[in-house]
């Protein structure tokens, strides 16, 4: 859109807003109004230094240039030194590593996967090893394919999937307008599936990567074994890869996939969650945390998941401290060490020591991505979301759509115990797992006022509770 | 994020909202509430059938392979061929074409900037001509540059300015939430920079491009003359280019810009607004209008300016079809022609003979790119607003935020005089500006959930109005 017909049109736009805003302020209630409306000019403040500065996405450039921040890799130990300096540079207050300890697997180089049939030739299918997956034997593992969609169809098979390769094929759901939801009903295939294709008797899993998107990209997550059950490989393929999979197993049930993977599971090793802070010039010891998590996956180099969510806890705490704004509670970011793995950082920060000298209000986790911003996903009772719900209007005058009723984040979940309200910040859904864990996490995806309307939204909400408590 | 701590700390999550679902189901006020929430499940119907199918972006693939559709070209007419037989097929009412006059300007093929200065040397720039300029001699324009943020700072250079270029260097303020507002305030130097240049006795204007990305497309729109002063050729220069072009005045104030453009203004030439209807089964002649403008900049297809918006009506149709939906109301879709170089499109339909006989209540405009759908804006008094926003727990169901006072679009605001309610789908805007008017307005950009989603908002919205009217 655009011309000059609208050109005009726009004028008469505009002067509809300005002319009720004229009625409005020219109202005796507007004084009393705006006194009960307070932190909108902060708010504003926040906001056009955040969009007229862009440093998010300057943090989140760094940080990217690491690369992939698997746990216990020396990448992630270098976006620890890397986001522990820039705090100390940008002259927040308590900045300190907080020592944790965290597995350590590596992928390994040679990772290949390969469909072959007497019919149908060889073909390359694109695949990548499970997060705590173990290596197939040197050579690989080779056999037949039997393909489910639920672990209840698995049951059905009986011994059909004995020594062969379980290939689990559910798709992802289109339909839910949440994408959260419709990963949370496919998820259980590649936490769970080497497990249940143990008890079946098979000798691999091969999962459907986690996306609806229709490419060449395996996409990696964490998996679980069972005590019970042995340890088998598993793998998740490209959707292309499942689909021509699936295809291929009509025209040919006896083909074979072979599989070769060769990752490892190493002695765990010394890591950090990284902590910094405003802190509150009344009540030190009232803590509102704002945080995301350091690691990601090995695949890419986790712009959205989760490396938005850190650098938007260290560009609210600049904006705030650039602006003078000093708080009557303390405001501290965490960036937590090893969510992807096994959550041991928010474990542990909310088991430390220090914790005890400590009160956390509330928290607020950014994980989901650096998209535009919706919401506060507010985790607790009705009554709780109403409270918070009153400064709803502060957060929409920055473009926030609401405070409701949701999920705060695996980082923060540990602090529920102490009755810290848990708050994640929620951000436009729709394209996040056509990236999530596979090598297309990368900066080149997140637009940068998307990034800083994020860190703005944590900003503010963070002051507004800093002030005013729960 | 997502691991398997995770996954079981999602099934809490999930817990939660499933127990209160229950015992607010089980508590006696639920039916009574189900009674007073209509239009739920026809809500979730269209998003599950749209989201499954997600036809709105095969048909924008349709579209933008077509090409650029400027008003007047060989491309718009092939659009409008197009569109009108995509809606015979799908088995739409009333499916016609609706004739109009619009203007015809072709850019041409020699189209050149290039910097040139003894001291620093001969450098291409990054140009393209504003839609209406008129063309530079064939040899081009070689002339000193003046460099001014304003038409008040031009105006107080006096002679200063004359037998140069004018150069237009105001960036778009990128403070604002709305990047609409920041285009609002920069456009004027696009629109009507070649008239106040040539009021100061200039021979051309070179505008920064509308845009907040630094890169080196330029970004086209339309410009007006004013027949008090002569016309002179005008064309936008990328920001790159701008930021270059403003420094090296810095270093040589005496450098020189050649020009070169050899577009055209032609005779006007016909074409057409296509039209297709789902027919009202009770109130056939009172309708509810959606739609988008089918013609495009010359620069790209127009993929979100406004492929999406013709796409999204086509779908919303489509989508209540094939569910079976027969609204009480006649429910249309129209695809106007020429709202980039005019308006004629819009203006003609309103005045046309066929309208005597019926009566507009509310007209849906989506003109504002293919991005996730946030609300509905609408035209009209506080009143006005109040009653549609009875509707916004529908709309909320599938996503979309509020129903607030907004503007409608440039193709419907001629239906104002018949008492029509103006409304406008509004969509995340902080994206849109990178690639408005410019070659990257392609498809590759446009994600097709968020481009269903629209479709999806305006099939929900136009439905419950034609079944409950205004």
């Amino acid at each position: 859109m655009s011309h000059t017909t609208r050109y005009s049109i726009k004028i008469k736009i505009i002067a509809l807003p300005v002319l009720f805003f004229l009625i409005f302020c020219l109202s005796p209630s507007w004084t009393k109004t705006q006194e009960n409306r307070p932190y909108l000019d902060t708010a504003e403040r926040i906001l056009k230094k955040g969009l007229n500065e862009q440093e998010a996405y300057s943090l989140l450039k760094d940080l990217t240039d690491i690369g992939p921040r698997l746990t216990g890799s020396p990448q992630a130990a270098r976006a620890v030194q890397y986001t522990c300096q820039k705090m100390a540079e940008l002259g927040f207050e308590n900045v300190h590593l907080e020592p944790i300890t965290v597995p350590h697997w590596v992928r390994g180089a040679a990772e290949e996967g390969k469909l072959v049939s007497s019919r149908l030739g060889s073909h390359p299918l694109s695949i990548c090893a499970i997060g705590r997956s173990i290596s197939t034997p040197k050579k690989g593992i080779s056999a037949r394919v039997v393909e489910v969609r639920s672990f209840e169809e698995l049951r059905q098979l009986g011994e059909q999937a004995a020594g062969k390769i379980v290939f689990f094929n559910r798709p992802m759901d289109p339909s839910l307008l949440s994408t959260f939801g419709s990963y949370g009903q496919a998820a259980d295939q590649r936490v769970r599936g080497a497990v249940e294709a143990a008890k079946a008797g098979a000798v691999a899993a091969l999962v459907r990567s986690l996306t609806m998107r229709l490419d060449d990209f395996p996409h990696t997550g964490l998996m679980v074994y069972d005590s019970e059950v042995p340890e088998i490989p598993a793998a998740c393929i490209s959707t292309k890869g499942a689909d021509f999979l699936s295809d291929s197993l009509k025209k040919d049930p006896s083909l074979r996939v072979h599989l070769k993977l060769s990752c490892q599971n190493l002695p765990p090793v010394n890591s950090h969650n990284v902590v910094g802070q405003i802190t509150g010039s009344e009540r030190p010891d009232e803590i509102i945390l704002i945080g995301g998590h350091l690691d990601s996956w090995d695949l890419g180099p986790g712009a959205h998941d989760d490396g938005a969510g850190c650098v938007q806890s260290i560009e609210a705490l600049r904006l705030l401290k650039e602006l003078g704004l000093q708080p009557k509670r303390t405001i501290r970011a965490v960036m937590f060490m090893n969510e992807e793995f096994g959550g041991s950082g928010g474990r542990d920060y909310a088991r430390a020591e220090e914790r005890k000298e400590e009160r956390h209000l509330a928290a607020i986790e950014a994980d989901r991505g650096g998209f535009l911003p919706l919401g506060f996903g507010v985790e607790g009772n009705p009554q709780t979301v109403e409270r918070l719900k009153r400064w709803e209007y502060v957060l929409q005058s920055i473009g926030i759509c609401w405070i409701s009723q949701g999920g705060g984040g695996v980082d923060i979940a540990p602090l529920a115990e102490q009755g810290t309200i848990l708050i994640g910040l929620v951000p436009d859904s729709q394209a996040y797992f056509d990236l999530h864990h596979s090598a297309l996490d990368v900066l080149s995806t997140v637009h940068p006022r998307h990034l800083e309307l994020g860190a703005v939204a944590m900003a503010v909400f963070a002051y507004v509770l800093a002030q005013e408590g729960i």
